[in-house]
């Protein structure tokens, strides 16, 4: 399909932000498009400028015969601060509280467009990492799992406490919650962890850090490496964390059933 | 900040895309860019006629002083049909049939790209249906669940089997699961559905139905409507279905364990 400038401004930003983290050819618009590759790379330029200016991604472009450019999500670390601070705002809403301390937070994961850009800032932060997947555990993580590997062009792989057999074989290992210290069961299905990779761990929660630590030892057993861990939330825990290198969106320091207090604030990302 | 019409046209086109079903006003671009209307007018005359030509959505405009501009997301019906043969192609491959004659399915499910283009077919079937919600069966409905509901801009709400603390007051009901003639629980954060909502269902797999008819009666028990059912897979089941307003993406006629044969085509939605 031809398109003047205008038209292939508005296509190529469309095609690079579905397609993140993948290398395109200079000759694949060109032919796309028609259009000689000193257009489109002159095309590539404009669109360069402003997804660095409005800290959409950086476009990292290659020169030469297999010259070509690859779109990296990024945000503003003002952006990210003020997403954050949104949510810290909408998590101190005291009708939050449950029976027993808990915090009712399925509005905010329950949120696909919030999740898209909290998943955003993780890959932003992680984008040098070589992630080739991410790993969850099933079921409050999945949502921004999601949202960190479709910006980071790599599939999700999903720990569940439960089996199915839908999954054909599964390593399992037992782990210690941290917070309750009760043994449970953590199992992966072996087919969905190639050995070898380098896996980005993401959950909506850590408060002694059992869960995080479990996902790290069932990597460890298919021969692959962590490569980093971020939470939507941590919990302060009174005993030393089982887990040392993660990076938290927001912190909750307590939670004054008494008061309906929540004390929450920006997690050590951005500390 | 400034920029160029070429400027505008990306930004333009990367807001509007991370917007869907949502009215943007040409007063919001305008200052957005100190821009006159009149050009914004023309920037998203632009950005329309692209996008209509390339199946990524619509854009309808509404004149006058609250004038502006929403953007549907679509997808060509050939880019539909295209999508979905991939994915039965790819769920031929006898590698998957497991004991039982249960499929592997994760690699599919665990691809978010897959799933936002899988998402984006049941978006654009579902986009005049009003929709206010997305409903979904824990665990391997939520990723094709948020597909469309980020595609809809609109909330996800996940039914479980199991109750959680972290869920607040439930509502429960009891259902037969129509394969395995098993009663089984299902619930519903009760904070997590406002009564009166219209609700599309979806779910990664379904048999006899029971589990999207359980679906359907918690909907009734908050006072909602369902205004759709989708499914990335159905299952031929001997016995009638207990739902009749599905629509499904692929469809398995059987799996042959001892030939290793896998017979899946296109689901009704293309019939």
């Amino acid at each position: 399909m031809k398109f003047r400038r205008s038209g292939r401004l508005v296509d190529m930003t469309e095609y690079l932000l579905r397609h993140p983290h993948r290398s395109v050819s200079l000759s694949f618009f060109s032919e796309k498009y028609g259009a000689a590759k000193s257009s489109i790379s002159e095309d590539i330029g404009i669109v360069k400028e402003v997804f660095e200016a409005k800290g959409i991604g950086k476009l990292a472009t290659s020169a030469g015969v297999s010259g070509g450019v690859r779109f990296v999500p990024t945000i503003h670390d003002q952006e990210a601060v003020q997403a954050v601070e949104n949510v810290c705002e909408s998590l101190k809403d005291s009708s939050r509280i449950l029976p027993g301390g808990y915090l009712y937070m399925m509005d905010i994961v329950g949120d696909p467009q919030q999740m898209q850009q909290l998943g955003r800032i993780f890959a932003s932060h992680y984008r040098k990492a070589g992630v080739d997947v991410v790993m969850t555990m099933a079921t409050k993580g999945i949502p921004l799992a999601y949202a960190v590997a479709s910006h980071l062009n790599t599939p999700v792989t999903i720990a569940r406490h439960e089996q199915r057999v839908t999954e054909g074989s599964i390593v399992s290992i037992n782990y210690v919650s941290g917070s309750s210290q009760r043994i449970q069961t953590m199992s992966l299905s072996k087919r969905s962890l190639k050995p070898g990779s380098n896996v980005l761990i993401i959950d909506d929660f850590m408060k002694a850090g059992g869960t995080i630590r479990g996902m790290m030892d069932l990597t460890e057993e298919f021969q692959s490496t962590v490569v980093g861990a971020g939470v939507l939330m941590e919990a302060v825990h009174d005993k030393e964390k089982l887990v040392d290198n993660y990076v938290s969106l927001t912190k909750l320091s307590g939670v004054d059933e008494k008061d309906k207090k929540i004390h929450v604030e920006k997690g050590n990302m951005f500390s």
